[in-house]
């Protein structure tokens, strides 16, 4: 039987959840709640139940599943008022301000028994599987960087995403995903140090520009940055290792696997003529010296994380966003933001 | 009057001045000296010149200027010598393997009175001047970001620079130009701290990858990069205001200046779903939204770095590369060093 969910916040997440449980076949959208009165009318004229209160939504016993899409400071009454009344949890990302308010949530959750997880949504998103799968067949060889990027030219979204008290800024908004695909394809490697630069560049109120550098015990160094005022975009993802290179250029597929039989100094040198100087190591590869392949096609549904909740409530699966996994992205977003603050790097695990 | 120049060292570096020497305006190629018989037998079949031994150099009252092109670990005890006999010098870069060594050298300088300079020929690059002279023109804003990234796919040549007794390794040989560029493109910014990353990738003995952030008390956070193994090469410059942003592809001046008379959110809403969720800043800009320019074709004479030593040598003029400047260069290198070593970042200045 399907399970019943009610969305919380009738905002732009909140209306991508109900549109996609609309669709889906795992989950029946029993309505919403918005405290802005708008929102729920505008859900009605869509054809969706909107409850009159909160309350109503907690009292009402055919609830199963409550999703949280609402300001990032409201995400700890709403969830734990949930727990409390009974109900599994789903809340947006990121779950909250800091760790403390996290401990809180998931003392409720302990108490009541029940499900709470987070919409870490960007674990399934093609351009992330793509590079997981080209990282975990071990074509590139030993990996050494992984650098994700977004670069936008729009600033930050003129809504609470712009206001600090409700937890706006990019590092809280895409930072939290950033981080924790990095941390989610190798999750036995600890993090040795994270250094960060976070600035506010167009935005007064609130970060807009950051990088994170992660040290990690593998070897591999991840570099994470957002800008939203670079207006020639890089690569979403470059990731190389000692025998290849991968690029994906954006959100989707489009990019390449760059391969060598002839890495070092195998490669018939060529010297390039500067101004001031040869150089026959950033010389040009001659061509045939790099052998490039597209990125294989991913298949991917967001659905699968509705499953896995229902999976999970049924006790058929472990949930697939794990509360410890969500609380060490919020322990390196605190250690980022003490980085940029105090220009220390900080050791960490 | 012309002054008579001697090269000392006959490899890549000191075979390109003798080559730019003989087509000079500003200099007398007088000859060459390398400790090896058969460079010193290969110039005089190029109809160089060739002195016997170096004392022989340095007893030829003839002799204005030396220019020391041999192996890092050997600069300091040529470069004194020179000196002391009353010679002009100009080394090759990096100037020696720390600072200690360096005030040794800088001492010599003093007590003889003679010119010590150091040859940072990557100042004369075009990619670095259409950069430098963009970033001056203002017209990319308020400067944010600048990241100097070079990526080859050859590792380290296969001569003295892949031994670490001579100073070898990549941070000395690039990471000295790299760090040099920065600092003299904004002279009077403080350096509030140094992250580095350095590894050992496809060679064992010397560095082959290097990451440095340096945070700026402008605000601009400079990073520069190199590696030998990322067979997708990043671009050469990419520097980002709060009004545009500039990317030089290469060496050359191959690239463009994108702005935008309509950042932030005055340009159209647009939103891309991707298959985990919305975003609508990072979407791709609609037709338009972006300016593209050319970027202006640059000028550079790298003999120029030949007739400012005349120059100063005839009292006409100040030294384009100040021994402070190489100095510091040099403690940044260390900085380096020491994060990378640590996993901390150093605070500098």
């Amino acid at each position: 039987m399907k399970k019943n969910l009610v969305v919380i916040g009738y905002g732009g997440m909140g209306t991508w959840h109900t549109q996609h449980a609309l669709k889906s076949d795992v989950v029946n959208l029993a309505g919403v709640y918005d405290i802005n009165p708008e929102k729920n009318k505008l859900a009605e004229e869509r054809g969706i139940f909107a409850y009159d209160s909160y309350e109503a939504v907690l009292a009402d016993e055919k609830v199963d599943l409550i999703t949280v899409a609402i300001p990032n400071d409201s995400h700890k009454e709403v969830v734990i008022r949930a727990l409390e009344a009974g109900k599994n949890v789903i809340c947006e990302k990121p779950v909250s301000m800091d760790s403390a308010e996290l401990d809180e949530m998931i003392a409720a959750s302990e108490k009541s028994g029940k499900l709470f997880s987070v919409h870490q949504n960007r674990r399934f998103d093609v351009d992330f599987l793509a590079m997981k799968q080209i990282k975990q067949s071990g074509e590139l060889g030993e990996l050494i960087n992984i650098e994700s990027r977004i670069h936008g030219s729009r600033g930050i979204p003129s809504d609470w995403r712009g206001e600090k008290e409700h937890g706006g800024g990019m590092l809280l908004d895409w930072g939290v995903h950033l981080i924790d695909q990095i941390l989610f394809m190798m999750p036995s490697a600890k993090i040795k140090s994270v250094y960060a630069d976070i600035k506010n560049v167009l935005h007064e109120e609130v970060d807009d520009y950051f990088k994170i550098i992660l040290k990690m015990d593998n070897g591999i160094t991840a570099h994470i940055e957002l800008s939203t005022y670079i207006l020639e975009y890089q690569p979403r993802w470059l990731v190389a290792g000692d025998k290849g290179t991968l690029i994906v250029k954006n959100f989707g597929c489009e990019g390449n696997i760059y391969r060598t039989g002839k890495m070092l100094e195998k490669l018939p040198p060529q010297i390039t003529e500067t101004e001031a100087g040869p150089t026959r190591q950033f010389a040009p590869v001659p061509p045939g010296g790099i052998i490039t392949e597209k990125l294989p096609e991913i298949e991917t549904d967001w659905v699968d994380f509705y499953r896995n909740v229902i999976d999970v409530l049924n006790g058929r699966a472990e949930s697939l966003i794990k509360i410890s996994e969500v609380r060490r992205v919020l322990a390196v977003m605190q250690a980022a933001w003490e980085s940029a603050n105090t220009n220390k790097a900080i050791l960490f695990e």
